[in-house]
């Protein structure tokens, strides 16, 4: 299985590596880190540099894309290239998919016109201006189609998938290996559970 | 506040990425991967190319040490560098800290011996054999040690982390903005909780 991982200036780091580690123990998958042009992507923070090792021209026929998530709106602009490559190579893919914002570029490709799907928390209102059927979910599937909410969640969404895609037995070796029993230290990674002032703190940072 | 993160040839990618998300929210940290020398470092899978941007030798001072785990034992000969740098940037640490396997690295540095500390579930005992005293805590902390279990449990350390040096709202937030709010699909990331056929499974691979 040809899994692309689509990268992309200003991408955030965990979105893509959360999954990243749980697909890569899937017996049979290769995983490639795909961008517009091969070579080094910076992430949001500015501070980690990771290497696309193919373009987006020549990865024709992924079978899995994930699309991670980034700070700020899909900007039609520069993210041209990629928008226009999701389009195409969904036509062939088994599975579409991404994490946090990544659900943005999903959508701005018209591939989740009226479709279930998620996002990161303050972005779900963009989400539903671009065409997709918002459920707070952390983890939403939709046919071939799954997306995940906050960067975090790309874990629990990878994992889901190995489910489906290699059974249950894969997916809880992995599970197993990379010691997933999170204990968070606080009730709070979610706007349901988090205090209602740093919900709105949030919400404020992301909206400017 | 200067936080190095240690690559080497075969690190885990997500015990690097997880900590690294979260402590990159801090204010004032200002990140760096640093490896032995700067420029490409590739991880256990062989999929992944993150680029180191400091030599271990140019880094002389960091306030945050946090070294990734990856499978395998420390080498005394490919790792040499590594262990003895730890050794010494330790000496003006205000915390020094690992996540999986990257307490071997801490303990073949002589920084644990005698004291509390986690791994990798199927490398406690090689950490005990190098001095310390494990503890089955998915994060442990003596002082200025702080030890992570496995993979996924850096981003349990570092959130810790992050409420003690600035306060348990800049964690929250921080939490939040990762919207961690983990549903993992089983209940089998600890050794406690898994099957048992898949608990000798990988203990046997990694024992071997």
């Amino acid at each position: 299985m040809d899994i692309a991982i689509a990268l992309y200036e200003g991408f955030t780091a965990l979105d893509a590596i959360g999954p990243y580690e749980v697909l890569g123990h899937v017996p049979g998958a290769q995983i490639t880190f795909v961008a517009a042009r091969p070579g080094p992507v910076r992430n949001d923070q500015g501070s980690l540099t990771l290497v696309a090792e193919a373009s987006l021209a020549e990865t024709t026929a992924p079978d899995l894309v994930l699309v991670p998530g980034g700070p700020g709106r899909v900007d039609p602009t520069t993210h041209a290239d990629l928008v226009a490559w999701l389009r195409e190579v969904d036509a062939a893919t088994t599975w579409t998919t991404s994490v946090c914002t990544g659900a943005l570029f999903l959508a701005a490709a018209g591939l989740l016109t009226g479709r279930p799907a998620t996002t990161h928390w303050t972005a779900r209102a963009e989400l539903a201006r671009l065409g997709a059927t918002v459920v707070e979910q952390r983890v939403v599937r939709d046919g071939k189609y799954v997306t995940a909410a906050g960067v975090s969640a790309g874990i629990d969404m990878a994992l889901t998938l190995v489910g489906v895609m290699a059974g249950d037995l894969t997916a809880q070796a992995i599970q197993l290996g990379i010691e997933y029993d999170p204990q968070p230290p606080y009730q709070c990674g979610s706007p349901d559970t988090a205090p209602a002032e740093l919900v709105e703190f949030l919400r404020a940072r992301a909206a400017a």
